[in-house]
């Protein structure tokens, strides 16, 4: 699919500043993919569809959750975990998107998950800094970016849980599994104690 | 068993500084049981062999949890967690110790799990708190547990947690899902937004 088809497809989904996001994250996809050696395609189509379902109604999503998707445990938990997985599926299901590596891209773009292929990780991370983001912290991990795609997801994963622990907010167990995988199979040095 | 007795039987399996941690324990233990409505006599026993397996072999401890344990996938994480769930076993084998609640204030006194009894939070608290610890943050969980356990225990995750993420260290699941349930079945109200 081309970039300008993409685009034109997610655009009535999103909000006007959900769009800028989106393009701020299919831009920072497409630099990650270049520099870590993952489908610049893939990542641009993952990257345009990621928050497709961002806006679609919660309670059909729930629905579709119980009734059809193996997350259930989700339900119990933030509703701003939904979206991915449900994105997954609608883009699937409404765009016919098929290529299983793009759909795990967009259903994991929110929580992690251990065992990440590289796509998802790019996904992933370039959620966390495209250049429209501005959470405390992300710079360090966009620097840590420009060399190693790991080392800065390991740094996402602390700020996101640090943030959601010091607000007393729910942490989905599978972010935990994500983080305790990824400094279990780290290859690199930590300059931390 | 008469206080000195159970002191008497546990001297002899720690350090000179564990003892005094055990004594701090203990007493904070009785402190927290009469303030909350616990069994004094319990919250007293379950504290003095809180750390009965502290310096048990570890390698025999992996062995206990390979063999005889539901908990196998402790094992994967920092060997530190071994002495819980050993030292249950241990105090119940050896010492003839067979109440339940005294045996899972044991079992879980350095992870915590989801819907703690009463007792169990005193002795996961009381380890924590006792007046030999110097941990960042110890103080304010100290106010805390002057009148609200649960408000108290929730802090202590706070802090546990976000330590063990800004070293880069493991987190146990069971921890994570003890902070969730708490916060999700606390009925005070937080200060924080």
């Amino acid at each position: 699919m081309e970039q300008s088809r993409a685009l034109e497809l997610v655009k009535p989904h999103l909000t006007e500043s959900r769009y800028t996001h989106t393009i701020g994250v299919m831009e920072t996809a497409i630099i990650l993919a270049e520099r870590f050696g993952e489908d610049k395609k893939k990542a641009e189509i993952a990257a345009v569809f990621h928050d497709y379902a961002k806006y679609r109604d919660k309670e059909q999503m729930r629905q579709l959750v119980r009734d059809d998707l193996p997350c259930k445990d989700i339900l119990e938990y933030s509703s701003e975990l939904l979206h991915a997985p449900c994105g997954a599926h609608y883009v699937e299901k409404e765009l016919d998107i098929r290529d299983q590596e793009i759909i795990d891209a967009i259903k994991y773009h929110t929580t992690g998950r251990p065992n990440m292929s590289g796509l998802e990780k790019v996904i992933f991370l370039a959620d966390y800094i495209e250049p429209n983001r501005q959470f405390p912290g992300v710079d360090e991990v966009r620097e840590l970016a420009e060399s190693n795609l790991d080392e800065a997801i390991i740094q996402m994963l602390e700020n996101m849980i640090s943030f959601l622990i010091s607000k007393r907010q729910l942490l989905y167990p599978l972010t935990l599994e994500t983080y305790n995988h990824l400094i279990t199979h780290f290859e690199g040095s930590f300059d931390k104690e």
